[in-house]
């Protein structure tokens, strides 16, 4: 890829004090971190590409695993010589801690690297510095600092539950058309076609915790697991959480086999009166080093948590169905009048099959 | 445009029996008839497109207004001379009878037309008929008949009608992520974006009549008129019918003024016990000449309308908002398990500024 920048050098796009070669090692950069989707958690998504003084990519690399080396060890490894006097593109601040890989702004110092181009800064106070660092040792910094960008958005996950402290929490449900989870009789299975279930086993894969309420358990009795098609299980599993104050989860509830680890989140460990304080569970998922929650329902769980602000993300399937009557996506809102309703934004429409699927951020 | 054939000069696709130059100006003829959107009713659209024997189109036509010449005829004096051995495209049956334009089927011989291709066959007696006069009279006459064509969809609203004996029905609303289309409080202005508001106005400006229910008038006083962005009223005015079983609209009701006609149907007009038949009411209006009906609700009459199997498109624009109390888009169907949903189809995802607008077709 080579680039062609204006006169001056710079575009006039967004990106200011980017040029077009740097503008697309950014872009480069995001693809190449959104690879680690699922399996960095906890760390951050991180990308890094290398560009020699003329803006020819001369290096790449993107942090695959947690315990694996970082994007900017990766791209420095793939340049070899080339490194020295190059311009560094990273989605995320160089970290500057001793971890199990020793500090990426120290590398990018002993490899002769000129300047270094971060989109978004690290909120961890442990990993953070690494901009000061460079800027120390006489590398050129340049921060873009845009927080609607798609660096920021790679890395929503990490960067909100960083941020927070707390697990990220994605809300997923499958409905018809009027917003119903559950016909009047209970039955919910399938509502969504077999083309968005196998995204929901996609999306359960790049999560590190499924979260449901006991409601759910009860009425249901999902396995909360990532399957294939033939319902083999595949890779890593997620933890199970139930939210389930009273502690009704059945002894045999399949939530309880031995597929995946399991947490009953009950009041008299998390308890806040007679209910479990679920910003709680999600703080203490947090100290266990989960970073992503996808919240499957039900209905009353998720609507406590969306009016807690517990919720960062909504995914919902909408299958070509109407059933006037069952249970709604949400109920039981504090919210009574149309100026509070819960605010959002659409990031994204995608069609499986014949449903449609609808991402949003929820506007914190 | 001109058109290559395969060497056997038919192509493989859907439309057997046709070359790539007919199935083109079929295409084109479709973009043609949908011109007439709104213009025509109580009139089907029609499209056609006259080809010479080497596949140049020599005339196009559309039928534009109700009471204005049919496609055909338009075709023809756009072609002149032309037409002499042509190749007559037509989204619908050519007409039979003697209307106030004629029909066209006699103009079609009058100007030596030597093959007529038909997408859709007339399903109107009175009119129907055109092909055996054209095939009497020794033109050859190519059948399309594909049921889930571009052809029927552009005139799903007079076919059905015309089918039904009864106008189109279109359920329109404008909801949250969660289906609600009022808050607890009542509060449903505004929902959805200004753009989608512009795009309903849109809408309206296509339709021959408005419907809700009382409730709907009670809750929110509406005008159903087809306004611009300054609210002054634009174009032909539909006729405005409120489902009203008891007779309670308010003599003061903003939907009883002067700006379009009205009709309030009561039990006692339109009774079935103590309760409006729907299904009568429709009929009705399709006896005075009204094709397509804009249902903007609320969920009681929207749902008993579904329930009885009385619509027939559903056109949902979903605004980024949560609000987990309030009224849903639909309620109180007697449908109770998830087999016995109602069925239908996603033709288009477009989007409104922030929303998103969902257009389905409900399975008969
Ligand atoms: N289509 C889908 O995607 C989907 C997904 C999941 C579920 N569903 C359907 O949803 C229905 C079950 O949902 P549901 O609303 O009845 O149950 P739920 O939300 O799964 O669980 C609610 C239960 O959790 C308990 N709980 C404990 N702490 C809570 C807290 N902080 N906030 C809220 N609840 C808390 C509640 O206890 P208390 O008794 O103390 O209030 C309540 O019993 C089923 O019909 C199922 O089929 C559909
Ligand atoms: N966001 C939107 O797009 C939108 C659009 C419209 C309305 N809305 C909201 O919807 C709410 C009003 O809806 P609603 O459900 O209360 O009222 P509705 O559906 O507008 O009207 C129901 C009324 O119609 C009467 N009716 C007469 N014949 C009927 C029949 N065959 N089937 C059904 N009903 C018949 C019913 O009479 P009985 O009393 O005899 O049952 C009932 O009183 C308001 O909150 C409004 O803001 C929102
Ligand atoms: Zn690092
Ligand atoms: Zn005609």
């Amino acid at each position: 890829m080579t680039a062609s920048a204006d006169p001056a050098g710079r575009t006039c796009g967004t990106l200011a004090g980017v040029n077009e070669a740097e503008r697309q090692a950014l872009e480069l950069a995001v693809e190449l971190a959104a690879r680690g989707a699922g399996t960095v958690l906890p760390n951050p998504v991180v990308g890094c590409v290398l560009l020699s003084p003329s803006g020819q990519i001369v290096g790449r690399g993107w942090h695959q695993r947690a315990g694996g080396p970082h994007a900017e060890v990766v791209a420095l490894a793939d340049a070899g010589d080339a490194a020295r006097g190059a311009t560094a593109v990273v989605t995320l601040e160089p970290c500057n801690h001793t971890g199990r890989t020793g500090p990426c702004s120290q590398a990018l110092i002993a490899a002769g690297v000129a300047k270094v181009i971060v989109a978004v800064r690290d909120p961890w106070p442990a990993a953070a510095g690494g901009v000061d660092v460079l800027r120390a040792a006489g590398v050129e910094v340049h921060e873009v600092g845009d927080t609607d960008s798609p660096a920021e958005d790679v890395n929503r996950v990490w960067l909100t539950a960083t941020r927070k402290r707390r697990a990220f929490v994605t809300f997923k449900a499958g409905m018809t058309i009027d917003a119903r989870v559950a016909a009047a009789d209970g039955t919910s299975r399938w509502i969504t076609s077999p083309e968005s279930r196998a995204d929901v086993h996609r999306l359960r894969g790049e999560v590190d915790t499924m979260m449901v309420g006991v409601g759910t358990v009860l009425a249901d009795d999902p396995l909360l697991t990532v399957r294939d098609a033939d319902g083999e299980l595949v890779g890593r599993q997620p933890l199970r959480v139930v939210i389930d104050s009273p502690g009704r989860t059945p002894s045999d509830a399949r939530v309880r086999n031995d597929d995946a680890e399991t947490l009953i989140a009950t009041a008299a460990e998390f308890g806040h009166g007679r209910r479990v304080d679920v910003g709680a569970v999600l703080s203490e998922l947090y100290r266990r080093g989960r970073r992503h929650v996808l919240l499957e329902g039900g209905p009353r769980l998720a609507t406590s948590m969306l009016d807690a602000g517990l919720v960062d993300e909504v995914v919902v399937y909408i299958a070509p169905l109407l059933l006037g009557a069952g249970r709604s996506l949400l109920d039981g809102s504090a919210v009574d009048t149309l100026t509070a309703a819960h605010r959002a934004e659409l990031v994204a429409v995608d069609r499986f099959g014949p449903d449609v699927r609808l991402r949003y951020t929820v506007r914190g």
